[in-house]
């Protein structure tokens, strides 16, 4: 398959490199900003562009990895493509491709992307969505050649797939770095507490989590929690999420 | 060593098998609970007791591993013994065993433990205290049989590192339940979202966390925050951690 990738930010780039590695040829690169595209460009021997006048019109596949509030603006540009548009956004719908293009769908990967860290795609969960059968086969084909993981969801699902991620991803790494700060400020590595980091997924990946809670929370021990509130007398940020989280685990273990 | 095990709860279960299985020789397991303490006995030769008098007087070492406001209680009916009297608790301090007992320490260690859960001990940090160089020893020997990471910790800086395993364990955990109970709700399987914690927690085995946050808040993204807001619309609990955490990722990177 011939690609377009619009995007260079850190979904575009993990994308890319995993179709490269399975020799699908990505022909264009486009980001706003050149030098951008250039540094994705090269890793897949593909033209950088700036210009979405510039977009090549004979693609097979397209594909829009850009802010979701940029994606309805790059797809006007695709209006007379017939290849496939996709973008690849949890939270933004189908239709806001239909308008625009000949051929919409979605191709949403369900994991945490940052380009200084490399993955495999294998047990990268993709979600499709198009808008008739052919276009949905092209890509269910397209996206078990990445991953073992296909799902076919409509735009609802995905977006309530988006929010679970929030939950299970973004959050937990803010909390991550805040266990780090607290460390920090004690003169303590934080290497002391990833071996606990790798086991609180590890425990979930057998188990759902809810049956595997710990800590002074679910156990109701007021002592404890009450002398960790004191310890973040100066940080009411911190103090105000711990609060919350612990009252939220106290409820749901009721 | 000859040890007692006073306490039959998780940390308990672990710490006894993980003794056991290194060729230490658990005598006694001790719990309020006299079924508890047979569960786990049976499964180290030992004998189970539900009555401190009870308690062997000549073991060299006796681990109290019983809820942090049963500690001193435990610790009144060691009085006359010999040997070392270690708790496991992060958060207590060592002074609660010195006025109880002749010779009291602090054997730690950092890590979630579920009874449904196996894990290696090899990695698991061990946070050891005493009141002599003597003690320390006999404390450093024993954790070095059980594992690679080792550290000596006074009761202040054991206190810092159990309040930030709350952030960087008990409360994601907690988020993975919540999302969880988004997908349920929505007829999705927990499983869809399992690769994603796997790499979120890997992520940080090699990056420091700040470093890799994803997610709308730290892109200042509005729009998807309004809408996940939106859809929590009935549910308070979720949608004030949602507001929280946000808010402090948002402070974070500025």
């Amino acid at each position: 398959m011939n690609i377009v990738l619009l995007g260079s930010g850190n979904v575009a780039t993990h994308l890319a490199k995993a179709l490269n590695a399975k020799g699908e040829q990505v022909l264009q690169v486009y980001s706003q900003n050149l030098l951008n595209a250039k540094l994705l460009a090269k890793q897949l021997n593909a033209e950088a562009i700036d210009n979405l006048a510039q977009v090549d019109q004979t693609a097979d596949l397209y594909i829009i990895s850009v802010k979701d509030d940029a994606i309805e603006h790059v797809a006007t540009s695709l209006k007379n493509v017939n290849g496939l548009v996709v973008h690849t956004s949890g939270t933004t719908d189908i239709s806001i491709l239909s308008s625009h293009v000949k051929n919409g769908g979605v191709f949403y990967p369900l994991q945490t992307f940052s380009k200084i860290k490399a993955l495999s795609f294998d047990d990268v969960p993709l979600c499709i969505e198009a808008n008739d059968d052919n276009q949905l086969q092209i890509l269910k084909d397209l996206a078990n050649k990445l991953s073992d993981q296909v799902y076919e969801l409509d735009g609802a699902k995905r977006k309530v797939l988006h929010l679970a991620a929030v939950f299970a991803c973004n959050f937990p790494n803010h909390l991550f770095a805040m266990a780090h700060k607290i460390l920090e400020e004690n003169n303590l590595d934080f290497n002391i507490i990833r071996p606990l980091i790798a086991e609180t997924a590890d425990k979930v990946m057998d188990n759902l989590p809810e049956s595997v809670q710990t800590g002074p929370a679910v156990r109701n021990d007021e002592n404890t929690m009450n002398k960790h509130l004191e310890m973040l007398e100066n940080k009411p940020d911190m103090q105000n999420i711990y609060k919350t989280i612990s009252s939220s685990i106290k409820l749901m273990s009721k």
